[in-house]
């Protein structure tokens, strides 16, 4: 039987997604949680593979199982046996045609940026932080350029393993909120480091140092070595994947929210 | 010369705001920092002693030193010698007669409620939870028999060391954003665990145990057994302090912003 589960998770404490043999990765908590449940060895799945320090408001999973057990004990059952920084949201049988990586047709990301002269100490953890005043206006007219159908090589990490850098951005958007920004992106799939490099590259623009137009031509130079240094993980989320309808999944889509 | 300070702490890690033999308050890694800077001893005084794991978005103190540096080195040059989960935001020049604790005429609190069936990951240790749905229209009628003068020893800790448990609530709000509660109190001053126990009785009218009334009779009868267990310290924040204007401080009020 085959089992999706609804994610969410503080990345701070884990050298992100993935199972690593010192077991730090979100993956081997929650592979350990499961298996306290269903008494043999799982194997799970990811949407996306977050980097160390990156959060999940929504991450989706899967993995297969003989055990039966009822759908609340996939929930309540593993969260009792998690550390408080990771949670299942829901879980859902899924047919075997289903896989959380290649049946997912987007994922949305979130990066939240404080934007004032102190960095928060409450939310130290939990956002990015830039110091000087930064021109909105600028950054949304830069955030235009990426996007649609790209080669992303510019924003790609040097050992990211995907075998192409050509990517569909159906989202790339800038809000402020208060003393907050929000950078949105929505995408088929991301690079390794993609959100942050994108990131760091629009705050360049915001602060002045270059030109809405620079974005393009990162872009069409597709050399990584241009642009900026990829940005701090603390601000950044993945908020949701999407799925095909007919896989009847619960919710797979969050949002960072703010009362303004 | 007297200086006081803005300062924003994340209060999951300390053991409260208030120095302790075993060093685990914040005002001791403030004064710690403080030290470093001027080379002498210090002693700081604190609009609020929050509790073990109380959030302050602004916090007010003050010190004494007879050091003369600019403002900037008691913002900046402390914050250098702080853990990230504490932060002096401003600094400013005082006259002898104010006294952060005794000159402060209003405490601002706000209380972050997650009200969803699972307790956030992300946010686990800045906001309280509660899982069953809470009837919000219910709570806020509740909260209006808190507003004014009133004994408020219903709400107050046994260890409480206040001279009077009379205080004034010029604020008792309750306001809903998406999945988050947001309570809203201020008055001239608060009890000891004041606040968590309003809001775990507000809390037990939310989920229909009592009627709005019930809180009425709490305040009337001034006793403590009568009323619900201390809230969570997780949501709790101290928001703001209002002084005179005449010792013209930087902004000594903040609000969250940021919900899940």
């Amino acid at each position: 039987m085959r089992i999706a589960l609804g994610i969410e998770y503080d990345g701070s404490p884990f050298c992100g997604w993935q199972s690593q043999p010192q077991k730090c990765g979100v993956q081997d908590v929650l592979e350990a949680a499961i298996q306290h449940i269903c008494h043999q060895s799982v194997r799970l799945h990811a949407a996306g593979r977050t980097d160390t320090g990156v959060h999940a408001l929504m991450q989706v999973v899967h993995f297969e199982t003989a055990v039966i057990r009822p759908i609340t004990a996939w929930v309540r059952g593993v969260n009792a046996f998690l550390p408080s920084c990771v949670r299942v949201i829901w879980a859902h049988h899924v047919c075997d045609d289903f896989h959380a990586r290649f049946s997912a047709t987007q994922r949305h990301y979130q990066y939240w940026l404080t934007n004032q002269p102190t960095a928060s100490a409450i939310y130290a953890n939990k956002a990015g932080w830039y110091h000087l005043p930064l021109d909105i206006k600028a950054m949304q007219a830069a955030s235009a350029y990426l996007q649609g159908e790209h080669d992303f090589s510019a924003f790609r990490a040097s050992e990211c393993q995907a075998n192409t850098p050509i990517r569909n951005m159906s989202t790339a958007s800038v809000e402020k909120h208060g003393e907050s920004i929000v950078f949105n992106f929505s995408a088929n799939a991301f690079l390794q480091h993609q959100v942050r490099n994108m990131v760091g590259a629009l705050i360049y623009v915001g602060n002045g140092k270059y030109p809405p137009e620079w974005i393009k031509s990162l872009l069409q130079e597709k050399n990584r070595t241009l642009s900026p240094p990829t940005f701090s993980p603390n601000g950044l989320y993945l908020t949701g994947v999407v799925y095909d309808a007919k896989y009847d999944l619960p919710d797979t889509q969050r949002k960072l929210n703010f009362i303004l």
